[in-house]
């Protein structure tokens, strides 16, 4: 049974105060705060059993490779994958998405190539690709949003021509909320024999994913916003893409042998993770996605759904704000902006007088900026610990920005 | 006053007992242990402080942008930088090997240009370089060690010629513990216009790093093996060099403007510091330096050459132990072979069994072991918090594999 108040209980730092308030934390899509447990794991695998890991056979090693490996397995069936060799570590979706433009576009396109994007993609799934165009002289094929911020999958599956070479695209929009149908895309995608990229930042915070489901290519996820550490991250990769990736950066770990004047990689998915991994952050990993598969996925989309609907009714009925998009299915995220002079940074500094952590600015997303014609909103965006009191204090805290700004 | 049992009081690992006996950690060279300031550092960044850097307005966002960045003057003092904006945040060695190449030698290498490296070089400063020469023509020339293990300046100085672009080279072998006389490679280097990459892994553990005394134009540090987070790491580059760089990773903080056609790059260092970076594991390695930097890195040195010596002399009194290499100068680290049929993984086994932990292999620098004609060794590599006692104890766990393989 899902208690908000016991989930509450296990994050340290929701005890604290801002500016004489309670901390209300909606900054969730820009990063999520930690559980105990998160913690603890992180205490323990470095006061009790560090090492690096693969390379030593000594005790602390082996169980810092095997706390690490587990990860894995994890990862795996937090995402639906069909094995654990399909997940690559890396340190966020920014890296995972490199790792794909580097060791698996750059090779691959041709000038006049096509790689098609929404407009609502956050920067770390566009500038990977614009290095192409730059570098290569890929096309860029923007897909925009309807008025509402609905993403016609259809819309996208009609980007496609005979020089598409790629579809990356995100699972949710970090400004709108927008839930993407990714399954009509990857399904419409895998018929034109075009490989589909998801950027699943955003997504696998709020509900269950799995990749086998959606027939994505390549899923990439944040560890830090998945209330893991800094630093982790995940990508699902495709055995098929896995097979005509070539490694991306180079060093120990990687390899299977250096010589003078060869080199022979090492098997996937090692042969795209160099050097000393992020032992910590990733073994921290492991313990976030386990938490959140006990608490149970059902029970955390439920809850924000629960959320959502909650701010959507109370945001929409002040008439002097105006939350952006009205997308038909939408995770826990609202930009909006206020009638008058207010800027968003001036809101958000506002709002963090009365303790209220929300982002101002363009979140990432400048291209679905212009679209929409904004230069800035403010964005709450939802987490697992939030409660509806906290909507309510959000609701009166922009009250006060409406007086003091109007 | 340097005090080592006070120094070990400080990382809880070391209370730890392997297979009934007091953990001897001898697996410095690979990874580190942590000084309780930076566990209560990381425990206090995630547990109070915690949120992402650079775009919020709201409190905790500030404070953990201010903790972060904060690092980049720490990191700078450490290496003796002129500016904090001439340290790039890395997760490691390896990333910042691989972002030179790509980001820098990448755009400006034609086939036939050259890079100069050493033999004794680490797999993650070889890699990168060997994918320039499959993917870009280039060469690689390498410079052999003496039979003592010792890298004459002038050997790598005589290799260049009007075709070298780079010299790629360490500061301290991690399998013979060789110190580099970078300084004089850099000064020979300058007057010849080469730029030189130092990779100071295993370096700025155990002696004071003055990047502006050796003159270099890279310096790479990995964050773990400096008593630091995992998945943490820095790197030096000259202002001239950062300015011929182009960016390597796309995402989000290392973009000014981002439209559907074009797109600008943030000022340096920030350039080439792509998405959410690794926050808390590098504001942990903040702490380690500073940690290092108190407990003064003179002290270290001091303390380390007490070990080192006090190990030789026991290590080469065993008439059936080979130490490999002679160096005239050395850091703690020692490989070795033991006569007769034991090979350096049972050895390896052997002395965990007695609580040691060191590494057994070919220590990610395979064309060294090749050439000095090695399979495999054992590595005992020391650390601050290391004891005449601890060499003891290795040396009698020595004799006992002696008894057991003879």
């Amino acid at each position: 049974m899902f208690d908000v108040e016991e989930i509450r209980a296990q994050f340290p730092i929701l005890q604290r105060k801002i500016n004489g308030n309670p901390l209300v934390y909606l900054d969730n899509g820009a990063s999520a705060q930690k559980p105990q447990v998160v913690l603890d794991t992180i205490q323990r695998a470095y006061g009790q059993d560090y090492a690096n890991v693969h390379r030593g056979l000594h005790t602390l090693s082996t169980i810092s490779t095997d706390n690490f490996e587990a990860v894995r397995g994890k990862m795996a069936r937090f995402l639906g994958a069909p094995s654990e060799d399909h997940i690559v570590f890396t340190t966020g979706t920014t890296e995972a998405i490199n790792l794909i433009s580097y060791a698996w576009a750059a090779p691959r396109m041709q000038p006049g190539d096509e790689i098609v994007l929404s407009i609502m993609e956050h920067h770390a799934n566009i500038v990977p690709w614009h290095f192409l165009r730059e570098r290569q002289g890929v096309k860029l094929i923007w897909v925009d949003t309807d008025a509402d911020g609905n993403l016609d999958p259809q819309a996208v599956l009609d980007a496609i021509t005979d020089r598409t070479k790629l579809i990356a695209i995100t699972h949710v929009s970090n400004v709108l909320g927008t839930v993407v149908d990714v399954k009509s895309i990857c399904t419409g995608a895998r018929d034109r024999g075009v490989p589909v990229m998801v950027d699943g930042s955003q997504a696998a915070v709020h509900m269950a994913v799995d990749v086998s489901d959606i027939g994505c290519d390549f899923y990439a996820v944040t560890g830090h916003k998945l209330y893991g550490p800094s630093g982790s991250g995940a990508i699902f990769i495709h055995p098929d893409r896995m097979a005509e990736m070539r490694p991306f950066m180079g060093g120990g770990d990687m390899i299977r042998d250096v010589h003078r004047d060869s080199i022979t990689w090492n098997d996937a998915p090692m042969k795209f993770e160099a050097g000393t991994p992020g032992i910590v952050q990733t073994i921290g990993m492991g313990a976030a996605v386990d938490w959140m598969m006990d608490v149970g996925m059902d029970a955390i989309a439920a809850h924000e759904a629960g959320l959502r609907d909650y701010a959507l009714d109370r945001l929409t009925g002040l008439n002097w704000l105006n939350v952006q998009g009205n997308p038909r299915d939408r995770a826990a995220i609202f930009s909006f902006t206020l009638d008058g002079p207010a800027h968003a940074h001036d809101i958000s500094t506002v709002l963090d007088k009365k303790g209220i952590a929300v982002r101002a600015g363009q979140h990432c997303a400048q291209p679905l900026m212009e679209h929409m014609g904004l230069t800035a909103t403010c964005r709450a965006s939802f987490g697992v610990y939030n409660t509806l009191a906290e909507v309510d204090a959000l609701v009166n805290a922009l009250e006060l920005c409406h007086d003091l700004f109007a």
